[in-house]
């Protein structure tokens, strides 16, 4: 097995609960392994259903989809907790953060050849290698690396932990730190990483064990940002995304801009989605640009699939100004 | 305006609920003139919501997403109202069919030299042309046929109208019937009439002005269902779909397929989903069929992008009966 699905914690969540139905929740890459999930709980007579839509992190637990069928019990895998999602208190959530069985020992010793230049290193990394987190940080001090880290605002993370869309732990030692490694798959954390800090980022993923360094990428997301933020200037009319995940739901806010946006002579309509996608958002395709004040990553990580441009919260402020000066990564991950 | 979105009727609800803001909910083809309503709801100063998400059908109302931007009131775009949903007390839906103004008379007299041979026609629509159902009817009479027609057993719909997963009304008058027309954009309804009625079909889509028989789409699609059937009796494990759309969700049904199936020595396990696409399915593939409990036409209009056999509800006891002998087509859209 790749992954830890720590099963003890499940018997005992079972027994604690007296689960007898329970919906399982699988992030998107590991729904996959749903059959491990069923002979597991076989063995305890439970009955598991399965949810299928897609699970994209901690802000998207299927609280609804769970009390739709009966059930009061969700084993929600791939995710540390709840991500500004308030689990009610006849709702019982298990998270199983599936940690990764492999071992990243020899992924960080390849690398640290390309990093002998640096000395002060801000670790960090996704939840599935958190576990390793001790480890990888001693083999960088013996080779004589300075090692910061921290945790996040979001007391639910794990020490040295980062999520998509929260980055506050390295943001916090950013002026100690030469040089970020991000520890997870592809590279989706690094990217983050690297627009909250504007620091050099060396990815490392420890499925493929290759590392590089994200500037390249870097370059090509911020030229999107800006040319994507100066046509967004020039628009006449906008349409403003809410998702309805609870985690992601910042209708307040998407009025507050519908306001500010109307004041300046601009259109601006709100629209509503469970689920945000490029092909949804073509039916609103006579709006010139959109601002979305959802997961701020499906503007970034997705920007090729959207015909228009589209903003992500901490951007709007350009709008006003009219210019996009000064521009800061950040911006393009703020909510 | 290419349809009729009865304006004066979204008037008496706004004054009729002293609505302040309202869900706007377009059909899919629809969501494009939602400009139109934008632009109406501001002469009434009224706030308008746009729901992004997918709407099938009056199966698929909006009522989760109003609750959670807390409005209480919704105008529902394309469909003739709910279909299989109760609408609960404290929320207010508008159903605007939104009938199309084209002028479908000459484009029914071209079709007539095609069915000479017949005498006896049912005569059905979507809801987008039955307010010319009359005018259609009596063109008919006048070059000597007798026309047939009837309500659905589903008293929100019109009289000659139908929809994709509810032919009722045309199986009514089955035994009277030589060849059905079907008067809709695409031919989606008029499958719908071949596969529930066994009859041939003249498809009619007043949107190109094109007439054409419906045999060879639905020798296809028999092929399909038979050879998809007969993969599913040799099926091993089986992930049973439910819909979390209330007016699909048939969990009960899926649970008594589940049993019923392990009965038989089969696996099978619930998978429940808020909207069902093929690429979601993907994350299951380990599973040999699917048994899909939500609208039927997902399984016969997507079959193509489907990698294994998806069987409606009404296709399930051929595998029972370890045979596809005489298979009904009306199996293929039975829920």
């Amino acid at each position: 097995m790749d992954y830890n699905f720590q099963p003890e914690l499940i018997k005992k969540f079972i027994h604690e609960y007296k689960v007898k139905r329970v919906l399982i929740q699988l992030a998107d890459g590991l729904k996959q392994y749903h059959q491990y999930f069923s002979k597991l709980l076989r063995e305890y007579d439970v009955k598991p259903y399965f949810s299928g839509s897609h699970t994209w992190g901690g802000c998207d637990i299927a609280i609804d989809e769970a009390r739709k069928i009966g059930v009061n019990t969700i084993i929600h895998v791939g995710h540390h907790g709840p991500v500004r999602v308030n689990i009610p208190p006849n709702m019982h959530v298990l998270f199983i953060p599936a940690y990764s069985n492999i071992d990243i020992k020899p992924c960080v010793l390849n690398a640290i050849g390309k990093i002998r230049g640096y000395r002060n290193i801000g670790l960090f990394s996704s939840i599935q290698h958190i576990h390793q987190f001790n480890v990888i940080k001693g083999l960088l001090e013996e080779n004589g690396f300075k090692v910061y880290s921290s945790q996040s605002n979001d007391r639910e993370m794990m020490y040295g932990q980062i999520i998509g869309c929260n980055l506050s732990a390295a943001i916090k030692v950013r002026d100690k730190v030469d040089l970020y490694i991000s520890i997870a798959g592809g590279y989706f954390h690094g990217i983050g990483l690297a627009l909250a800090t504007g620091k050099r980022v060396l990815n490392i993923d420890p499925y493929t064990c290759k590392s590089f360094f994200l500037d390249k990428f870097l370059k090509k997301i911020i030229a999107q940002r800006l040319f994507y933020i100066s046509k967004a200037i020039e628009a006449k009319s906008f349409g403003i995304i809410v998702s309805l995940k609870q985690g992601q739901f910042r209708i307040n806010i998407a009025e507050k801009i519908k306001r500010k946006l109307l004041e300046i002579n601009r259109n601006a309509e709100i629209i509503v989605f469970d689920e945000i996608n490029p092909e949804l958002l073509l039916n609103f395709d006579k709006f010139d640009a959109y601002i979305n004040t959802a997961c701020p990553r499906i503007a970034i990580d997705d920007v090729e699939r959207f015909m228009k441009p589209v903003l992500n919260i901490g951007e709007v402020k350009y709008i006003f100004r009219g210019s996009v000066e000064d521009y800061s990564t950040i911006d393009a991950i703020s909510y």
